[in-house]
């Protein structure tokens, strides 16, 4: 069901990101700055996107990930959001499933994550947890006082 | 002296790019992209560049650094080079300090460096420890096995 971005989710990602309540203006802008380059560019873009479709044209998520420049098959997560009726359905799962899947099939080794510690990020954290990615480095005061940045890890196998 | 990068100095930073032997195929075409988008989209990019100019239109050495989107005044310093025989002259300093002045101006508050911990990154690692720049976390097997990205970091202040 999981498929490549197409660009008619163009607005569907719009949409999706203006309903994900703790996402800042600044964060909006910066996610379709990703998913436009990934629409112009392809795969050439270092962002491969991936959505998981709804009725009617829709898509209840989609998730963001590419290989990192200048390292030995290390791939981040850039973006992954959920429609808030979906959150209790597994699709985050899903989703991150799908990019270990991906990740593996390209070759790549680990994937990193980079996610604020602020409470707003727990139930993305959660999510990581659950799928066996450990903290790797926790970087303090990184996005403003008292928000560190928490890299966590995973090495990628067969799924 | 120091002053922003202009269109001629492109040639003068591949040639630079080329003189320093630690820096990989992958490495130099990374550090173009990001002059190409400061030269073709100016601050906008988000990559603003600072050259050393040399005699004959050369330059002695660059500085790339800019703000980390969706951040409180987080600035990275992306890339510095310095052609092998200014490296004792404390070029890499000036450029430096010129980073951090410029940081100061824009209200930024702190900067924030990655780099590798292999001794090939020893002489810029040395810079940083110079100038009062701390390591804020290292993430083990960041570019490839045993070969750690230390991040470190500096408050900005009026120097």
């Amino acid at each position: 069901m999981i498929r490549k971005i197409v660009e008619d989710d163009r607005t569907s990602i719009l949409r999706l990101l203006d309903d994900i309540t703790i996402f800042t203006a600044e964060e909006r802008v910066v996610a379709m700055e990703l998913v436009d380059e990934a629409l112009e560019r392809g795969d050439r873009s270092g962002y491969l996107i991936y959505c998981s479709p709804a009725e009617g044209g829709e898509i209840d998520g989609y998730i963001c990930f590419g290989p990192i420049a200048m390292t030995d098959g290390r791939y981040d997560l850039y973006w992954i959001a959920v429609h808030s009726h979906c959150m209790r359905n597994g699709l985050g799962t899903e989703l991150m499933k799908h990019m270990e899947r991906t990740v593996h099939r390209w070759k790549g080794k680990s994937i990193f994550i980079e996610t604020s510690s602020t409470p707003n990020y727990r139930p993305a954290r959660r999510l990581y947890d659950s799928l066996g990615y450990r903290i790797a480095a926790r970087v303090p005061d990184f996005y403003r006082e008292k928000d560190d940045k928490l890299i966590y890890t995973k090495k990628v196998s067969r799924q």
